[in-house]
């Protein structure tokens, strides 16, 4: 009954075997091996992005903050919803990363729209080399409290952003299950949409602890791998990276794992609802808040469910309806759901 | 045929192993692990250090630095060797993390002398506010060249250190070869000698991607957490680091492996001698630095044998004397050695 | 009729000749001039702290990052109103000299209210590792509004830091006119208040160019001076800095000039009030937000007055209401302000 | 008889005045006044340069490390003497507003040989993406033992950037008390001898506390406007720097100043000379190093000498020859010169 978060529950076993086969011989370090070859090659094919500069990294943060680093100049500002987790969870890495950029957070809540985007990037430039500069638009997709901008939501908010001149950067920690929810292809919900640099999730979907960088214009490529290795994320051993996500590509893994983590969200949503549970949206991926009584969470908790309480303590009244977040992942079986509705 | 480095070799089964069994069900994130807890407690008993502070991250440029970056204020310099990784490859990584403190080069070559480190130590802080601070000391064991400190000797640049109260960082990507070169404990070779804080390897001697930072005294701890965090080398999946490092240390296969490499190290520089290679260093770990004719780098890098020339093209007059890097695994086989040493 | 800046006027004669007579022979350079020593002792009376450490610098800007520099670490955030000077017109100068750490704005308009920062405060550090560590509160008295937060304000402020053991840096760029509009003492409106650090202005009320930073508690007295080096922010020929401020304590010229600038927004108030105008706030210091019809703001800018407006454009409807914002210096004439009067 | 430095005497009469009559009514801030506009001109045809983008700031340091920050990634490193002042006296400045560069001291001594620099031009990017990559080449004229390059050495040096297409800051802290000593044109010292940027001192030779940048090719002005304005170094008074610097301009007040302190320094060094000191260098400008008896040095700042022991402490014994530094301003009078050298 984990329902934590997605970077818990155990890797793949098609990636783990991939891992295995990848462990025979030698093989030329930090990014000279052939798995990247294969895997750069893969990849572009994904995202039908013939040019694209690919890069791996072991975290998602990492992958955030070098490639917005690369992005934006320190006197700059970033443009990201108040959620956004390169604000709320990466603990001033992208500061760190640009060495000393703000961020602008576009007010209204988890997804940003379009009129409060404009707003936020009119608001900057205006006092002249006083205040920080525009600097790239970050929007995450999958956003951290679980929607899913629609194609025509991204396009347009890669409208607003390409107006002022400005590049745009797509946290894709759950690119797949955004993918799978939207039913698009990967060049649709990237450069196609207007986004200029991706981070392309593999470790909350079923890697070990791998995440892609990709640049689709690569006139950044060489800046990137010294912001890399600077950054210490230069691997030694690559090949155990791009291995990762070979087996995560093959045969479509990605999206079969992504789309057995949403459908168990839906199931596990449709089971709060019949118990009564209150949605703050509707479920578009993997991730939902629901408000349950706290005499609930309780209950489940103490049988050993295993999930973060949003807004609110463990103790106090009983029947006060307590916010929780709710993720899965694509290895969480039905029973598991099951058994943790039943206590509810 | 394989000289290039020691972290191009296959994984150690035994660490492969380990990863697999550690991939069942659900484990807290971040370093929350129940593996983490058992690492942790294994490293304290190795290290006879109860109270050490215990981390992991993915690469030796990332333990390095976020290790110096802990003990440096930005307005100080590091004294190091003039070929430490920290200073020739890591890409400015210490500048970065530490937030633009320098690197003082002690002069007279691979091994810093205990003269040496105190005169860049007296030649710094000689102008006030004007010049930088001196901040900690840092030693490579075995050094970027391929040599490994005496106890002695590493207890003499502690004890300078310890005189003008400068904290002692270990850069120990190789810690295993240096123990077994030397034969003494791991506390011998790190806190009993002076040093505070050691990166400990595993990458370079059968992991997959794994290094620790051991702060012997715990009151950095939290301030590292968090720098370790903000540099993005917090890995969600922990486990799975903590899983190879288990693996490489559960009986005592860190130091057969380290073993292994510096015994293949010792019958390749034997080789060599007898085909009249001269040396810089009498072979001390699993790294040798070989003159050999020009002529006989062409025959053998035709053939297959990889590893790379130092000072000199592979174009040039054929009787020159060539000096050629040469690094041993645990991994290859006497048999390919013998076959490289067939081609000289 | 310049009312755009209090940056914009003339030095005052007093600080000049200051200037002038320091201008005798050779004196040692960067602060160890007998001007200093002499400025120190009379800040240190002026605030009634004797021990605090007392240094120099060109800007305001530089005043406010390099202390708060000294109070942050760069995993840390800031608490600062939403209109800060730190966060709206320094261009990232926080964020650089903390490394890149962030600025938290508190909601709620200009002023910072106890409850705002309460919660804003606890809004950190909500989850570990993964977001900002609460850094140090920043209260900018007078604020960037023209508001001036009475003692009791500033007490509950520094109070809830308190609580939360965070340090409080005061930004005074204007502390003379905050000062003279209280009628209280400048150790009630700073240490016994609980400001740790001030940036004591000079530029604003009558200097050519510098600023005090004070440090009650004089602990971080020597890294100060090292990041006020390494920030380029110490001058050689430090004693025409100290001279300059030694002019402006004299007899106490700074409170006069302080008191003469708030009596001239007072009497320019008044009479923007009978022409009819629309205040944001009531004024309290030098610095005054009024609404006019447009076709009044053609009129005065055309006919040479210099101010900004502040919500609106030049061009429009003759008759909507426009913001702008008003400062005056102790230099500008009454003369001034009626001719600028008669021209509304 | 103040040796000691050029940066301890009085502000020439002249800027003084000058700064005394730009003290009337007000100016736009921040640059933005007509002084300025008028300094840019002239410093445009003193260095024959009609495109120039040119900037004040207060410290030399703040110049230098500026400029450089402009020129260079933070992956870089710059080239310089071991004895550059960016180096030795700035407290990490440079690698504080690069974001983390390194500084490759080129060895050799105090004056770079073209030899010299373009061996550890050639060390660098030996190993790819693992070290630092090639950043600006950093000339200091006069250097900081007083020499001065001729222009054929300058060419040579600029030559061996252009080779490997670097771009050249040369420090002028004393460009003036250089200029006179090789008797050519700003221009010709400058970017006819391919240097890209210029830090102009002023402060050394007269003016209260002004340096200019001087970037030949404006197409990093604005980011150099917003890395002065994040580093804290916008004055708001920009007229009082520039009132300083075109005081300094006027009638050849700058050249006759430099004039001055060299023919000082010359006077100084024959006294000295005929007492019996030995030279490191033939001195080219305004400051030299001498060895005389420890006696002597006893003697004279018993007598109240104010000048440097460079190699030596004053109490040892009595005959053994300590190396000192002697600075000459312009406003050392010769009868303190006569009467130092008479103590001797």
């Amino acid at each position: 009954m984990f329902f934590a978060s997605d970077n818990s529950g155990p890797v793949h076993p098609q990636v783990l075997r991939a891992l295995t086969e990848a462990n025979t011989g030698y093989a030329m370090g930090y990014g000279a091996d052939t798995q990247m070859d294969n895997l750069r090659q893969q990849l572009r094919e994904v995202f039908e992005a013939p040019d694209a500069a690919v890069y791996l990294v072991g975290t998602g943060t990492a992958a955030n903050a070098l490639a917005l680093a690369t992005l934006t100049q320190p006197y700059q500002t970033i443009f990201c919803s108040a959620h956004a987790h390169i604000h709320e969870d990466e603990c001033n890495a992208p500061e760190f990363y640009s060495g000393g950029a703000k961020l602008t957070l576009v007010p209204g809540g988890d997804k940003m729209a379009v009129q409060a985007l404009r707003s936020s990037i009119l608001g900057e430039e205006t006092r002249g080399v006083h205040g920080p500069q525009r600097g790239p638009v970050a929007i995450s997709q999958v956003t951290e409290r679980g929607l899913v901008y629609s194609l025509e939501e991204l396009r347009a908010l890669c409208g607003v952003a390409a107006e002022y001149d400005l590049p745009v950067h797509l946290d894709g920690a759950r690119f797949a299950n955004a993918l799978v929810s939207l039913g698009c292809s990967p060049a649709e919900m990237s450069w196609k949409a207007g986004v200029d640099v991706v981070s392309f999730g593999g470790t909350k979907n079923g890697c070990m602890g791998v995440e892609a960088v990709i640049f689709f214009d690569p006139k950044h490529a060489w800046e990137f791998e010294l912001r890399r290795k600077r950054g210490a994320h230069l691997f030694s051993k690559n090949r155990y990276l791009a291995a990762q996500m070979l087996g995560y590509l093959q045969d479509g893994l990605w999206l079969e794992t992504a789309r057995k983590a949403n459908e168990n969200c839906a199931y596990l949503a449709e089971g709060l609802r019949q118990a009564g549970a209150e949605f703050q949206h509707s479920p578009d991926a993997n991730m939902i808040f629901a408000a349950l009584p706290r005499a609930c969470h309780q209950r489940a908790l103490a049988a050993g469910a295993c999930y973060h309480l949003w807004d609110g303590e463990l103790e106090g009244p009983q029947d006060e309806q307590v916010t929780a977040r709710f993720v899965c992942d694509w290895a969480i079986g039905r029973d598991q759901i099951d058994q943790f509705l039943m206590l509810l």
